[in-house]
């Protein structure tokens, strides 16, 4: 089960930048912006940023969830991971209402992936020093 | 050989991500857009758009398509990807040359990555229910 | 220690991606750019491209570098890494001061990168053929 926890937690990012992007797509026809404009309405560049920045953290959040889970920890980046969506999940919802909102979820997110990075950063350096 | 499609179809991914790179430069010296301006000509911004989403669709993709092969699909998920990556590439030929011709290659593409994602979670789930 | 490069190679791409988007914060703060704009100034708008561009050489650069190491060449794609990191540090930090300096880094990363491609490609036709 614990070795499964950091594939579950991929697919459930997968799911969130998945909706991200429907979120953007819904926005384009609501308002009326064609493709290949990213600007035009308030609300259509909000959606626009949080699918951008949620792939953002993505990029900084798979690599150091799947090193942590290599090196030992497994089943705390699986929870630090569950931290982690559910902070960008309201990261995102607040966002799309308001910009002002956001930074709620964005520091919950940021310590939660920051403890993932401490996981990686202890379990390589540990296997480094053990040859 | 079917161990080692995945990473065929990564390589591939990553030569997409780099074509459409490519094109963002081409179109930077065609349209004289002097970096870091990503706008100024509708032809510059469909390479960026096109680019941006790549990359985008690339973050789908390329996990699902890992956690597939890794729980007991790696043929299945190859073939996807080779039809993910045909899709992609329609996709870009396409709205390289006008923005409205992109839906037949994008829809596609969703379809491959579906079906890759669905391998994901069934083969998780599998493994998960087996302890 | 050989088979442990790659992982240190992927924590210092993720602190490189982190500083890139924290100099994008620090550049809303100083020249007064609310999110979610993205331009308005020339300054925050280097900052902005420096992260996104980074952030297209990580999708690039990472499958590469595990698809080089795993395919036997752990070692000089590890190298190969360091060589990326140290580029696309140069190239964040030229093309923060001035978009025409960036080109020096740009070029080095890029032959770092194409040497864990061909790494990459070399090790899998290797595998491929031998069944």
């Amino acid at each position: 089960m614990t070795e499964h926890l950091p594939a579950l937690v991929t697919l459930l990012t997968i799911l969130l930048m998945f909706g991200t992007a429907f979120a953007v797509g819904l926005a384009r026809g609501r308002y009326g912006i064609q493709a290949p404009a990213t600007s035009g309405h308030p609300a259509f560049e909000r959606a626009f940023r949080v699918q951008m920045n949620t792939l953002e953290a993505t990029l900084l959040f798979l690599p150091t969830l799947w090193l942590a889970a290599h090196y030992g920890f497994a089943f705390w980046a699986g929870i630090a991971g569950l931290v982690w969506i559910a902070a960008r999940t309201w990261y995102a919802l607040a966002y799309l209402r308001e910009a002002a909102r956001r930074g709620g979820g964005f520091a919950l997110g940021m310590v939660a992936w920051m403890a993932t990075l401490l996981m990686a950063l202890a379990g390589l350096g540990r296997a480094m020093l053990a040859g």
